[in-house]
């Protein structure tokens, strides 16, 4: 097991990460601090079939009364109305503010789950347990919550850090191939902004990566959550060096939202996000040709795409990039790498965007 | 016009007290560092009609561009549907995390404005801008952000500070006479709590307050907005001290909303609830029956109820009552007077509760 603290100073937390952790959740929370008492278990229906009973037993030993609520599992749930029924359910169970909020799932739980956490009764301690690669290696630790509208994803959201987080990397192992592959986005995406000696060490480790062996991917859990716990305990509310987290989520938010939700995972949408943003690199912060390069070879040996589809640039994808919360006016803060393992922030207009993708 | 600022670290904020800010409303938020851009003013039917011109041309001669969103006007808008409402019309005016959500209106339109503001793009500034007593005198101040359950009243709702607080006591002097009076029930509970000799001075002006004099009341807006933000400045999360502000409200929220919204208004709930109080006070702290008559006098003066009605303890009533965000388990954290001026927090089981209102 690897152990570290987030330093949000009032919002520090714990980081638990090994293999089957599942069965320590209920001694991990109780000694987190949070008090034995009536807590809810949100999952879908996925995990829940898979891990929900370990969980709640886990909890119950140590002396906590979860109720399950069981979403139906896909990006449809981080909606509205599923955050309603989710108050209903949570009005029912007479949670109060003491009780804790357990979400066990990927990145629709936590976020869906962390939202009602954040505004159930003006907030309840939230513990997350992500059991993708996408929750654990990212979405997990930063505090960012969010369901979709319409007009966009993650349109709707609040900062709110959980008071704990939990990941068990025996979960990966029945994950789909394909979701497991959209989680190694986030990875690459760690070593391009902030760490070129990790995309070293991805390079050589991709097939163990792909073998998910166990101790192998403690290792990608840890060194990408700790990164990314460093970024957010300097900038909790993303008021600068946060945003270097969205390198490659620009266009990928607005790719993902423009093609229908579902039709690219949110990691592969990232990956040619990322690609994108190194032709924009090399046009407009001179990052060399063989860096570019490089890092596209990495995206396409961890399985993911490179290339925007065919008519990209519609009037949908224009329309979700516009509702993109990085936008000041006509500009977009674009991050850019200046070379592998350092990005750096610029205003880059729609122009600009497009003539060098062209 | 009085001025002060709230001390809230990185959350601190001006607020400004004076008959006629409205027409200085844009000069007063540029001032306050926000950027003059797209904008969107939420007001509610009644109030938009007598004070949205006003205020859209004062921000309009900033620089701001304000969209006007105006909600209907009373209790039911704080609903999941208006704020879903609201969520559709800001992603129609395309804001972005730089533009400013004006909250122009009583406790509905601040709590809901503040609530989409915490929540839309995870946070945009907020300016609140009371024009009723409860307002001004108190929810404006302290973050406090919510709609209504089904369930229970405010369950749902995030902690989330405005930039600013603009109170024109200049536009109390249309609010109807009922809701003027409702306000007046918080003022008393400042007294109550934290300042016996403000008593002593309500008890003196209440026939000036009445009269809606614009200098006494801009002293009484003054002096509770000074104690609410020193409160909420030593405890902007409800941890500890700003329980107190809470006294009156535990049984005063649960006959609101057990009597069907809109059968009390909440200054009347919370004037039955602080009557209550006082009666609890001299049953488990000693409060002096003389202290206690005293301040159901200048209730009663205020022109406020404080009987509890017949059949108050039905199963609606306890219901609600557990909904309590201060519940822990079967008890209540219950704020009684040691004496005027000076309020604690002491766990009241239901039994002991019911047992002295009996």
């Amino acid at each position: 097991m690897s152990s570290f603290r987030v330093e949000l100073g009032p919002n520090s937390h714990d980081v638990h990460i090994g293999a089957g952790l599942l069965g320590q959740l209920g001694v991990l929370a109780a000694a987190s601090g949070l008090k034995p008492a009536a807590a809810a278990l949100i999952t879908d229906s996925n995990v829940g079939r898979l891990y929900a009973a370990a969980a709640m037993a886990s909890l119950d030993s140590a002396g906590f009364r979860p109720v399950a609520i069981t979403i139906p599992a896909g990006e449809a749930s981080k909606s509205l109305a599923t955050l309603a029924e989710i108050y209903d359910r949570l009005t029912e169970a007479q949670l109060d503010r003491s009780c804790a909020i357990f979400a066990l799932g990927g990145g629709v739980v936590g976020d869906l789950a962390g939202l009602a956490a954040a505004t159930y009764l003006r907030g309840l301690p939230l513990v997350q347990i992500p059991t993708t690669v996408v929750g654990q290696v990212d979405s997990a630790l930063g505090g960012k919550t969010a369901i979709n509208h319409h007009a966009a994803k993650n349109l709707i959201g609040a900062f709110y850090q959980p008071r704990l987080i939990v990941a068990d990397i025996a979960t990966l192992t029945t994950l789909p191939e394909r979701e497991f592959r959209e989680g190694l986005a986030e990875v690459i995406k760690y070593g391009a902004i902030m760490d070129a000696p990790f995309l070293d060490w991805l390079e050589v480790s991709v097939s163990a990566i792909h073998a998910r062996d166990p101790a192998v991917f403690e290792i990608v859990v840890e060194r990408s959550l700790r990164h990314k716990g460093f970024v957010v305990a300097n900038d909790e509310r993303e008021g600068g060096l946060r945003k270097i987290l969205n390198f490659g989520h620009t266009l990928g938010h607005a790719l993902e939202a423009s093609a229908g939700y579902g039709a690219y995972l949110h990691g592969e949408a990232v990956a040619i996000g990322m690609a994108a943003a190194a032709r924009l690199s090399h046009q407009y912060a001179a990052l060399p040709l063989a860096s570019r390069a490089r890092l596209e070879a990495l995206i396409a040996s961890a399985g993911l795409p490179l290339e925007l589809p065919a008519g990209w640039r519609d009037d949908i994808f224009l329309k979700a990039l516009r509702l993109d919360k990085k936008r000041a006016g006509d500009a977009f803060e674009f991050l850019l790498l200046v070379r592998l393992g350092h990005a750096f922030t610029r205003r880059l207009t729609l122009y600009e965007i497009f003539a060098a993708l062209q």
